[in-house]
């Protein structure tokens, strides 16, 4: 069995520093790569695909809403339209620096507040597979797990990675627990890497009344801005690794 | 002859509206869409991608220094792995629109402060060519004529396109005389007309003491946000097609 | 019978022009200036603080959310922390060039989608009144009429001044038609004088079920970047002239 | 004998950390805070300057160049005119926080490449003081020691504390060491702690020829991102205290 584990990088900008994707580079199998409008510059991009490409990692772009100030946390309220441009225009971006390089794009995923919007939001969910898909078809769209991203990568014929969060308690709808609830982050090592076995081995199981599912998972994603996120990683791949599962990147996965 | 019209396209942001776009097109040849950093955003460069694609006008991508509240008209103090850094960024930003509408990108002209800058400045001029000779060594580097852009592109290995300015007086060595100064500008459309035809048929002549030379002159530049650019602009591409120039883009004229 | 006419005013930036500032500023008797982050520089507001204090114009800020690119016209999920500091920071630097002015700081008009949230939102409300508040208790706060920015400026001890709009048509129950409607804007000089005599004489007429109830109005909003903005502007004037009203700026209304 | 202790603080934005202030605040007797152009925000704004004042350390007003990727590092080219504008902006923006909190804005100073600018660009000095000045003429400007800002505060009529650098070897003619030649950085901090007594006690001494003068210190510059700037800090304290140096803030330095 295979199973792709992938990290936010690129996260600097300027004169602040972010993450440390140095050290966690070496426990991810892909990196999805900031773009300059919620995080990164172009010198921070340059470096992070150099980065991931000296260490054999797959590469993603990271768009996001054009929001420095708040970390592309925050919802904005763009149109589809709007949406489908800024993705184009991050995606864009970052091939630079791959097409440099010589390495290939292989993967899109959307950051923070998009993500989830789009994730229960259709025609946002669109408007970035469109934005995708005008770029290459042969990008794949990662997204949570469940989520109306899956048909939105339908719609526009790409490929669909689902992700699924080790460090990260679900609801019973398959749905992620709200951070303000206790017990929505599991910040043990040990705890994380166990889901992290249960999500590659099993999907997420969700139950609605009588009716019950399994999302599978392709991807899981790990914080690289956490405290421990070294430990956490670490733990992660070892116990991935022990349970003899194949760790890939994306298009290794799909391909 | 061939000669191409260039222009500075794209220029509008958000809710700010600049330049003449839609009427300035139908007397270019090639148009420099802005990045996003001096100027335009993602719906403004996926709009003016369309405009020129719809009047059959080769495309290129305008990069900048990061300064909107400046407008890319004052320099900045940034090393020449910045500069690069930004440029390939900028490049890449407009090649997602290009690549989506299935057109070509033929040019790179860096705009303002930036183009004024590296024109006596080897290490810019140098940084800038390898930002876009990393994108893609297919493309044609514009610069003004007889300045350090020319080294700079042959340093990389892009061909170079030379920029004549018809609304500008020169100064003997042929540097642009400063605006500052009276008769800096020839606001007349006959006037520029005039220039446009010499520039085209004779190139710049150039003296320093004893030495002549003359530099030649591929491409003329109209500026779009001058109040009577459609006057100027309709003036010059008739003076140009009344001499049986013929009037096509950088990627015809170079190709 | 009193009345004041505002225009949102000093939104053009760098090297983009908005708006007909020095034209509208001899019709209305309160300028909203914006702050530098969705609209105005420090140069623009600079320049438009001394065409207010030679008009003898009352002078409010008009802070946003802090987006540029979409010229505050798009709801960002800022916390009320966020909204109380971003407007607090925005009156601080537009009162910067009041003082140095030496002219008062008169109230403050939150802008676009800020606004519009804020009429309906109560935590977003009191978070602009607070940030308010923390400046001055003689600032006049201005808000939608019959809107929870009334509720707001009175849990802060702000003096609040009913804004009415002789532009937009009203729904039965006091809020603006939306724009997507046919008829939510009358376009024309006429019907908006006409509206604006209504209002000023008679404020606005609400009906809901059996109960009905009149929102007062203290101030007119004139828009100041519509194409036909100097002929509605001169329109209303020149009719709440003729029905003898007495145009003053907020100070002097609320004074 | 009477000396303060600067550092700059207020430089994390949105996500990004950025300095130790709750450590350094300490330390040190009077603070410049980031007015959000080149770091900081309106929460990091508002949180620095209680810090500030729960420490009793003096609040002063850091204006940077527009430049967030740059971090005020890169010199713009700005006409005086603008320099004035964004000086008086950035300083409004802060003083609308210390206002709120009931504290006193006492000093100016200018960060990163604009001060080595204005140290010796006249016209960018005198652009600065009169930025400050037309916010109040009770600001003290803070520059480097011998320096063109002296002059500049005098034409504007504003008190002007001379800057010291202990972490910094000075030239023969009382400029900084450029960081680019070994020694300019004295990163022990016992070295430190002994250059901070002698810019205190004795000033800096410049030869020039046969001329030797020697420029008073008022304020002594702590770098609170350098990775050892806590011990820094600790070391030049009780190095100064220990010779019954009276550490005070500029405003009872100047008062």
């Amino acid at each position: 069995m295979k199973i792709d584990i992938n990290c936010d990088m690129g996260e600097s900008f300027g004169r602040y520093s972010l993450g440390n994707d140095a050290q966690l580079i070496t426990r991810i199998t892909s990196a999805s790569i900031a773009c300059g409008l919620h995080a990164g510059d172009p010198l921070v991009m340059q470096h992070t695909v150099r980065l991931a490409q000296e260490n054999g990692v797959g590469i993603g772009a990271h768009p996001a809403y054009p929001d420095l100030q708040g970390f592309g946390r925050r919802v904005m309220d763009l149109t589809p339209e709007e949406i489908e441009a800024f993705v184009l225009y991050q995606v864009g971006a970052l091939a630079a620096f791959t097409r440099s390089a010589g390495v290939d794009l292989a993967h899109i995923k959307v950051h923070g507040a998009l993500y989830n919007y789009a994730s229960t939001h259709l025609p946002a969910a669109q408007a970035i597979a469109r934005g995708v898909r005008r770029f290459s078809q042969e990008l794949i769209l990662v997204g949570l797990a469940g989520s109306l991203m899956i048909q939105a990568a339908a719609d526009s014929g790409l490929r669909f990675a689902s992700e699924g969060f080790p460090e990260r308690a679900y609801n019973p709808d398959g749905s992620l627990m709200s951070r303000k609830l206790p017990g929505a982050v599991l910040d043990s090592p040990e705890e994380a890497a166990r889901q992290a076995v249960k999500l590659a081995n099993e999907g997420i199981r969700v139950t609605s009344g009588s009716h019950s599912e399994t999302f599978k998972v392709d991807t899981l994603c790990i914080h690289g801005d956490s405290p421990n996120a070294i430990a956490v990683s670490e733990a992660i791949y070892n116990a991935l690794k022990a349970q003899q599962l194949d760790l890939v990147s994306l298009s290794q996965l799909l391909g």
